[in-house]
């Protein structure tokens, strides 16, 4: 601006000028990034929250009173596993699918997800500049991750054989998508100095890292828990295989107790 | 260079030019792309291929003569399986490690493996211009999928219970980051217009398609083997755990069956 010092300029507020200039003053980092035809959202923060955890305590009730008249005969951790599936299958399609479909129309978006995103969008700016990286993860999640959270539950309920198998994948494709997106963004802060997310520590340490931890620390769960299992299912088949096969009907209880405790 | 027609410059050729402009001359797309201490490959690209087709050759000889005379009791499958666990290993863990622990050198680079990067990023730049995503899902490929890729050989030929969730892991891991490296590629190119590939449809087809398919389709093939043989676990021991508890000892040569169908 020191080139037009002495050129007295008319005094026109900043944001004309900005528009002008076919770029939008916008609170959101780096500091000058386009983000195409923005516009503030027009509920304020406290609303956007208060509607999001509506939604979510929403689903985990009805989620939660399906499993426990549906499927009463659920172990209380494969209860939860239900809830937890629900969730994700309902915030990867519908939530995540809905900016992977919108990712070029997210800067004016007043809709409920619209604004949601933007708010969220304060802690990293690469859901208002369809990221390639954040994009493609994104759409992969809604695409995939999500409708098999779904089939996850019927698998649960119904005990199936593919459980275990299918709650690594999901599990591990959410936790890989998460450190994918991690490293990415703290790459790019912390070797090219460019950062995505607001100053203020609320933004980075509940936003961006703490909502999304939840998807490093659930996932890793099932993930361990989805090994665990398996690994004694195949343990027990080779035992009791190895037990028929030598000793005869002298060892079926032995066998018979391994596959109890698988 | 319109603009400079009738001033009649220098004849200076252009690289020094380019050098002093703080750019180097370089074949990788898109044009003007900073590859920072550029210097051309030493060796040609025949004698580049020989080598890398030597060294993948040389893996999977040893690999092949190790499994045959130490573990001779595996299937044919088992055997391949145990190839390209290795191969992968290799590949992961140095190759690719390689360029995780060098990507801010790899312009200058005269090592094999760095003039063979150099050869590959002729088809993808993002290689020498250390882009957040590919960088972080080759060190999350060469810090995990490297050393999970040994472990899977002696998985496979100890026949560990762990074999199976593992394979799945290793395996939905390839497949992911390479989806990922795919559709990152691909959504810059047609939707900001922005090609990392030269035009020659050599580098796209041979070196950006196929060299990477490979790693969607073996990986694809063990994951389904994955889920198949663990779901019929679960079946199997479902059955003759029903079989068992039901009917007593008369079902158990019935049982026996299933285990050995499993």
């Amino acid at each position: 601006m020191n080139f037009f010092k002495s050129a007295q300029p008319p005094p026109i507020p900043a944001e004309p000028v900005a528009e002008a200039l076919n770029h939008t003053v916008h609170p959101f980092y780096p500091l000058g990034v386009e983000i195409v035809n923005y516009l503030a959202n027009e509920k304020d923060v406290i609303q956007l929250l208060t509607s999001f955890a509506s939604l979510v305590g929403s689903i985990l009730l009805v989620s939660w009173y399906g499993a426990t008249k549906f499927a009463p005969h659920l172990k209380a951790s494969d209860q939860l596993a239900v809830l937890w599936f629900v969730l994700c299958g309902m915030i990867h399609f519908f939530f995540e699918g809905y900016f992977s479909y919108n990712h070029t129309r997210m800067g004016p978006a007043q809709d409920l997800f619209g604004q949601l995103w933007k708010e969220y969008a304060l802690s990293d700016s690469r859901y208002l500049t369809s990221d390639p990286f954040v994009l493609c993860m994104e759409t992969i999640t809604a695409i995939f991750w999500g409708p098999l959270s779904f089939v996850m539950v019927y698998f649960i309920i119904t005990s199936h054989r593919y459980r275990y198998p299918l709650q690594a994948i999901v599990s591990l494709g959410q936790i890989y998508g998460d450190v994918l997106y991690y490293a990415t963004c703290l790459f790019d802060h912390y070797h090219k100095s460019l950062s995505y997310c607001r100053p203020e520590a609320y933004y980075f340490w509940f936003y961006f890292f703490f909502m999304n931890f939840i998807w490093i620390v659930i996932p890793s769960s099932l993930l361990y828990d989805s090994i665990r299992t398996t690994g004694k299912a195949f343990k027990a088949l080779e035992r009791m295989s190895n037990s028929l096969k030598t000793n005869g009907v002298s060892q079926k209880s032995t066998a018979n107790g391994h596959i109890k405790n698988a």
